[in-house]
């Protein structure tokens, strides 16, 4: 069984996070939604989500892939995190995944992880972004193991992006089914 | 002010619920999600969220729209509700809006709402909703006040068409370029 942890912090984008969540989740894969404060924690758009833990408790040992949802304000309170920091590092350094969409690629970039990676993100964060990587326009980009996306409208096409990247094609056309997703 | 009631039951399908609260609040609209059990409520795939009020609390009065979100325990758990039923009952005697997605219009169908009207719905409760609708394959169907679409896939198209009847052309454009809709 695949496995991915969502971290979730306050002033999260809730139709991105909720989007890989259940979509990964339809894929057979095992996803752990971590919360960086006690539940509910309260999305960009006032919806409350109920984490599965604490992301003080995440060991990167037990996932194969990190997948980071968006929403500006949820994005800084990620960067304030330093667990998030050192799991990223984790993940980077034994070659995992590492997903982001919409604001939380600036968090990638921050993290100094996408020197002369091609990526995309929100328009709103190119500027930061585009200073040390390959910025492109695409809805999704996959670079080695980073894979980045644009913002709600494309979080559809990311979190099938990242089945087809852990459970392959045919997962993904079954799943477009059920969705139907074009 | 536009106001829209979101009722949501355990086994609701959390992209479609969550897409269109979401996606109708950035276009200033005030949305009360209304749960029909103490929260936090799970949906169809784990995922727990926190109703604003009870279902019970609610009065047809305070809405312009009532939008209904799939996974099809949910909309089999929104059938046994009496009150959801009084409200729709209600709703149409004022022509106010009514949308559904997914398995919710097999929930309009039910209650009578569809005849002669041409909808759509999620492919697994075709035949039933076909019974005494006109219906169509297409992605989101407006026929006077029923807005009907076809599943998590089609959300971001279905809140969209939400925010257009209620606000206007205008107001979709904007909002399809923060959210990096097509």
């Amino acid at each position: 069984v695949k496995r991915v942890l969502v971290p979730l912090a306050p002033g999260f984008e809730e139709i991105e996070a909720v989007t890989i969540i259940d979509v990964l989740r339809r894929a057979g894969i095992e996803v752990t939604v971590a919360g960086t404060s006690p539940s509910p924690l309260q999305g960009s758009r006032g919806i409350r989500v109920v984490a599965d833990l604490s992301l003080d408790q995440v060991d990167q040992a037990d996932f194969d892939m990190i997948a980071i949802p968006g929403g500006s304000q949820g994005v800084e309170n990620l960067k304030k995190h330093p667990q998030l920091l050192a799991l990223l590092g984790e993940f980077t350094a034994r070659s995992k995944y590492i997903g982001a969409i919409c604001a939380a690629p600036s968090l990638l970039s921050e993290a100094g992880l996408l020197c002369g990676k091609q990526v995309t993100s929100h328009p709103s964060v190119k500027a930061q972004v585009a200073k040390t990587a390959l910025y492109s326009d695409e809805r999704v980009v996959v670079d080695g193991k980073i894979v980045t996306s644009r913002g709600p409208g494309t979080a559809m096409e990311f979190a099938l992006k990242l089945v087809e990247l852990l459970m392959g094609k045919e997962k993904v056309a079954e799943l477009k089914e059920a969705l139907v997703s074009p």
